[in-house]
């Protein structure tokens, strides 16, 4: 039976994810890798869950497993109202942040509509824009003409200066598709993939840009609460609220298998974000939101925070120093201040894709950093995982990497 | 600020759905409320949670807490399989089994396709296929030439004979909008909301017209494990598993709140169906996925769905001696083997839409009938709810309809 006919126009742009081939293609557990973005086991608060359990069907009994609201149970929207400050009806709980970067996608894309992104950018969010069929372009920078103009990358989406569309004004010219910029999507604290964190300039900057525009943006914020050294910056939200969706997640600070994040914003945006999610199941998971909202309010999960951000700064601390001791020269990484990942950049001409199979013949992985750029481009980088692998590879990983880039130098 | 203009061209179509807007107006635990679709929470082995949670982390560890697989954590696909005689391969686990219909629809569906139901549809699928624009129609039925025409509902969809452009094949007509029927939609087992059951004969039906038009069929079907009365049909993935998409659901076997559902289905359409789940969600809840695998492979699930069978059979009966005892000459009503619920059709001209308020003042809550339909038509009709409703309501609540009813005939 040939079933290809039956597929939606969209089908084509559920890429499959270049991450998830790499991690078909043999047992990472067995070697050396940095490809993960998981957090690490260790930080779960594995013996806390079967009291939490007793607790939470102590205190809700059947409620917890019973339907709950679609914007969540009002005791979890409390609790994250409280935490970051907000009015409760400014909180729509989400079956995992993923999930709020689709809800997002499906309630503001249309087909050719332009996201405007800081690259690199996060994987989960290129697909989830592209199953929409919306354009990722680089953020504009300088002057405010500019803005007006933006080179599209030059492949994959054609080439050459598209004229933006602003929303709400105008049309685009004759003969040209017309496209319409949304909103900007950002990691503002410790990037997916970068590890970087934008200043408080920069932020000021996308807020101007986001007026200028007359655009929303969307701040997606899972590892915020993972800071190891430096200064809390203002989030992006604390400055425009009024353009802001502010994407929260439990994944980092309680544990991924409970699928639950938060988005905070204008309640008008909330109010058909509410209304979509519930064609998209109705409701989020009720037992695992009231255990999550035990864990925050009985204080177990501030206490928890504190012992996870101790352990990945003592892991993001020995892999700057196993980069210090074992890349070559020409080669230099991001110095994150929380967060999972760092970015390596290898010295030009060095092609992490043609690389990788190598690598993982050699016993180490990574994900090459070109596939978080819209346009393929920077082929010469890598994100690496410092929150995942066993301390014990570490070390060995590192010397296989430098070993692989300075025989790559050789044989340019 | 004006938001509107973000808003994707979808939104319009992110309808709010009636049936809520039911549940916003009253307090619906103050009154006898037959409006609801919830289980009943005497159902949940409550009790059993905090020892299966305890259990599941002492088998499973920290894995438990991970991220898993977008496909599901092996263990309940295998369970799923073994349960419903099917390969793992053919399993795919969903955030709910509303998530399965929305899959199914992004998956599939375009703006302007058709889906063909039977009428009354359940509303969470008619809200899911209207958000990506596609257009609801009634099954057609007789001799097969109507197949290839099919009458589109007088209201919202515009009227007249629309030519069905049968999927794969053909053109639309000149100056007729492009139109595609991707599949049929049907709960055939105690159907929400009419509560009956397709014969064989009726299934073998669907069958023949979806080989002959080449559809697919989603078989939705949350409430098969729950028969009261009767004897179980082949499910239309047994008649027709190289075209079925088979929706099952956690929620009426364990709980809602775990919002877990699971599809079986052709492989090649699970793999397009996999691709996309990895946009929405990355994977679903895995502590919850852990517990209902335990549940399930303990014996438990089963021991649990005979006590609850009981339950609910000793409610519908009393429903359905309350319905005999109060109603007027002309009412009739549908006797469902299973499920949680049944349709009142009232004498014509009683329009159940308009009565609603005066319901609601005297003391009792149903869903209209005519929500179901995607012409709205059948005014006269209501869903009426045995499962949710605390047992000492259910007399006074049906004397109260009755009396409405009768009020109603005598005022036309």
């Amino acid at each position: 039976m040939d079933y290809n006919k039956f597929f939606s126009a969209d089908v084509p742009s559920f890429l499959r994810s270049p991450v998830r081939e790499i991690f078909r293609k043999v047992d990472l557990s067995a070697i050396c890798s940095f490809a993960g973005g998981y957090p690490a086991a260790v930080t779960f608060p594995t013996e806390q869950i079967p009291g939490l359990a007793a607790t939470v069907l102590e205190k809700y009994g059947t409620k917890a497993l019973q339907y709950g609201a679609t914007q969540g149970v009002p005791e979890l929207r409390q609790a994250i109202a409280s935490r970051y400050g907000v009015p409760v009806s400014q909180v729509q709980i989400t079956t995992s942040s993923q999930q709020g970067i689709d809800v997002c996608s499906r309630v503001f894309l249309d087909p050719g509509d332009i996201v405007l992104a800081k690259s690199p950018v996060y994987l989960g969010a290129l697909q989830s824009f592209r199953a929409y069929r919306a354009e990722v372009m680089d953020i504009p920078s300088g002057d405010s003409t500019s803005l007006r103009s933006v080179p599209a990358p030059p492949t994959a989406y054609g080439s050459g200066p598209i004229p933006l569309h602003l929303s709400g004004g105008g049309q685009a010219p004759e003969g040209m598709p017309l496209t319409s910029a949304k909103f900007i999507y950002v990691i503002p604290d410790f990037n997916n993939p970068s590890g970087e964190t934008m200043t408080l300039e920069e932020r000021e900057e996308i807020v101007r840009i986001a007026r200028e525009m007359d655009l929303l943006i969307v701040e997606d914020s899972p590892y915020r609460e993972l800071r190891y050294s430096g200064e809390q910056v203002k989030t992006i939200r604390e400055l425009a609220p009024e353009r802001t969706l502010h994407l929260g997640s439990f994944s980092k600070i309680f544990a991924p298998g409970f699928r639950l994040g938060w988005i905070i914003g204008p309640e008008e945006l909330l109010e058909q974000i509410y209304v979509c999610k519930q064609c998209l199941d109705l409701c989020p998971p009720v037992l695992d939101q009231y255990m999550a909202c035990e864990f925050l309010e009985s204080g177990a999960l501030d206490a928890n925070l504190e012992k996870t951000i101790a352990e990945y700064r003592r892991r993001r601390d020995l892999m700057l120093g196993l980069l210090e001791k074992y890349m070559p020269a020409g080669a230099s990484w991001t110095h994150p201040e929380g967060g999972l990942f760092l970015w390596l950049t290898l010295p030009e001409g060095i092609d992490t894709v043609a690389l990788y199979d190598e690598a993982l013949s050699a016993g180490v992985a990574y994900v090459a950093g070109s596939f978080f750029y819209p346009d393929g481009s920077h082929r010469n980088t890598m994100r690496l995982n410092f929150s995942f692998i066993e301390e014990s590879k570490m070390e060995p990983g590192i010397k296989l990497l430098a070993g692989l880039a300075a025989n790559s130098l050789k044989h340019r």
